[in-house]
């Protein structure tokens, strides 16, 4: 018995779906959800779906190397087959700001996010308690000048160690080394204080205030070697007025931030997003 | 050539999507699109899907038939068959508001909208211009007590005259009668102006400023016969506060309603709402 | 020295805005911020005034013995007068969610709510642990059909030995008993979820869901004999579809919730809100 | 009897609303409404105050002279006093989008708007017939490179002929030139479909989607010689997904456009709208 879901993106061509859902019923499973895409403009065909299998006797590792051969291949498809119930590891990077941490721990608390969250990581002590509060491990890596490649080491470390699937920087406020980025590419996601493109990097509320805006915004994203410039996930925006000062926006956004980040955590553990280019196709 | 929509709604069960596109692409044609949801309280599964057949001598009529036999009727399916360029056949009925009847015509102008509107009715002479500026035939059919069934009939004449696919009551303010509803089952949209199930019935702005609410919307759904009941296909809300009068909510109200009935007209001529029970599943 | 919110409703007649203000500046005080509201259809005058006395002899004994003499009496006002950075007594009531209690804590803990939290009151002991973790004291007061009284009794011992300001129901399971609402009247706080008034009473997501809407809603209001009834402080709404489930809608709602919540409290504890009648004035 | 709107800012200081107020009570008026906004950064006072005369003798030339002396000089205000009910003359330059077009026009005749329109100017004849339907003349004033000076004059003497207070580009495909501008200074309201400062310049929305964002924009601002960078009036935003297309983006943004231009005419037209540095206060 297993329910998959497996996530296909290659050129778009003849016969895909039906190939793939003939091929899932011609070995005892049915195709139970399909979400599909076609980039009109980079001709790329993008599909996700669940399926279930029944009979006792199931074997992934044989479905998975038939379907390479069978239908992967021939079709020159770039794919992934995840049991739908797996939680995936998820390490979360904070700084001092609670509001995001708060946030996704009691979502976790509430059964409302398919993870597991082996530790935090924190380059500062402030957020221990929280941690400590939801039983959940804490290292505090300090990250100075002198001693980044130090941290950094310690960090992969830890991800290695836990097996970290992806990584959540919950306002954490240190820029995410390259090699870290190399290692997790598309699989970290960081909330970017802006309605990205506008006001990237430092300071966006003081931005936003400077230029008179009537909405701001908040932005998810996962994140590449140049600053708040990866594919957005998620995004979301309210209304302000002239009557708001900067602490005024900073309190407003804090509210986007936490449920913009939570909604791109649970859209990529569902193995939701797909990234290609530099952007991403998201099923909801 | 043919680029068809498949809409098809049956008892969920092992096969669906892997069967249907087989078929298609055992004739030769691709699937080039698909949404689909299965509702898991009632077991039933939902599919809109759409292909594309490129031979020369492609048979649409043989096809249907081949379906029918081969995968309708196993499946006890309810399905339909368009072809996806189509254009419905849309009548409009409207009293003297004015601001739907511009916005849906001016979308119309613009090829926004995928059908044809083959004339307007109204219950009063007010909007003749509007229609005469669109180049739209005009029908003024007075409704009284003592003309009401000469009415229905004259409505009757005309919807079957030009083979109307569906109607829209852009605020239309007359009851349509039970002999059209069932004749348009699930064919007539209209457009209230609060957030059902709130406020129904005549004068939603009135009884939402005596509840002081913080937030007012309009509703678009089909109409049965019991009021401002029917499935709802498209609803909306704008943020109001004390200071706003009954007219300004009135005035708010009106971007709210055009908006969302032309999002409603929309998704039905792309026969993207399926009605089952009192609700729609929609494909956006 | 002394910063003061004025609040004042009363019949609407000629003079009372320049009278106020004159009255503040001839007692060397000057106003720094007014909201002001007419209903023209009652005929009530709404103002909420913030003025500052940089003197260092001022007396606010003297100053609003004297208010009440030169303009309250003659204008027949209904007025307060609060120092604008004193903190209202807040206590919460829960049951078994979290989300909300939270959120609260959360805001508190980074010195957004205006308040003191003396106290955390549960039919539950279920979130013991997150007052502890806050530093609040808990006190379980179990409500059972035989415990009511007595239970109603403890808390509004607490109630007054902590000279409670006002309740905030976070997702509280319980009807609180009329004694407490008259003594508290417009200063219960609850959360329904639901946008009011579609969706009265227990288990509006699953009503939601039956009616197919699009759009779910939450709803602050302030506590009234009758249930979900009282005047609104804040709404908000977020989209929902056909795919949605049951625990998807609570899920989503639970957002809204937390979000609307807080912000009710902020107006509240602010002196943002007038009630009349059963409808809100809220100056933002 | 006179019933006036009075606009003031200046610095911040002591005093200004309880002498304002106090001034026209003693000239034996009432102030109906108060909107009032300290920049505690800038340290500048905004009010926007309604007062109602009800004498039959009233002298606003004489109110008007004594205001300036007693009031406006003492304080070194910038005001102005416009009688509450005054309508002024707003021109509309358009090219070949008529959505923008049809909204405004829809409101002018639903009596929605404030404001007369002596005329319509195009560089283009496609929307001549919009003009004629709604029976206000229309002017095809065609600019290229040549006639670019013939026709700034032709807009020119247009506008001095019919006194026109402000402008609005109901996207009007040319930019205005410096003179015009500087005539109207802060008195051109622009619509620019995209969040700004996002996506400034030409093809917004191709720029969106190549981005990849979630939510899209629109923006209406007062014209400066900057492209796009004046001060903002209004904003809104809608999302979208990565299933829409260019069209998509261009068909959703005209839903906003419309809806946002309209808002800013009608702040505008009701001076609500205060300009100081780059940015706008705004009162609702």
């Amino acid at each position: 018995m297993a329910h998959l879901t497996l996530l296909i993106h290659c050129k778009d061509q003849k016969g895909i779906i039906a190939s793939v859902t003939n091929f899932i019923l011609d070995h005892g499973g049915n195709t139970t959800y399909i979400d599909q895409h076609v980039d009109a403009q980079e001709n790329v065909f993008f599909m996700r779906l669940e399926c279930f299998f029944e009979q006792a006797d199931f074997n992934v590792e044989l479905f998975t190397k038939t379907f390479a051969q069978d239908i992967g291949n021939p079709f020159e498809m770039q794919w992934q087959l995840y049991p739908a119930t797996q939680k995936l590891q998820m390490a979360i990077f904070v700084s001092k700001y609670d509001h995001c941490l708060y946030d996704i721990l009691g979502r976790y608390n509430a059964g409302e996010l398919q993870v597991n969250i082996p530790f935090i990581v924190s380059n500062h002590k402030d957020l221990a308690h929280i941690a400590a509060n939801f039983d959940i491990p804490f290292y505090h890596i300090p990250v100075t000048k002198d001693t980044k490649a130090l941290a950094e080491q310690r960090q992969l470390d830890l991800l290695r160690e836990f097996k970290v699937d992806f990584i959540v920087l919950a306002r954490y406020m240190q820029i995410v080394t390259p090699t870290i980025i190399s290692e997790y590419t598309h699989r970290i996601i960081n909330i970017h204080h802006s309605f990205l493109p506008a006001f990237v990097g430092a300071k966006p509320y003081h931005a936003a205030f400077a230029r008179g805006v009537k909405i701001i915004g908040t932005t998810s994203h996962y994140v590449t070697e140049e600053l708040d410039a990866g594919p957005i996930i998620e995004q979301d925006t309210i209304r302000v007025t002239h009557s708001h000062t900067i602490p005024d926006l900073i309190a407003k956004g804090r509210d986007l931030e936490k449920i913009v980040l939570s909604r791109a955590i649970k859209l990529h553990a569902q193995h939701k997003c797909f990234v290609y280019g530099n952007k991403t196709v998201i099923f909801t």
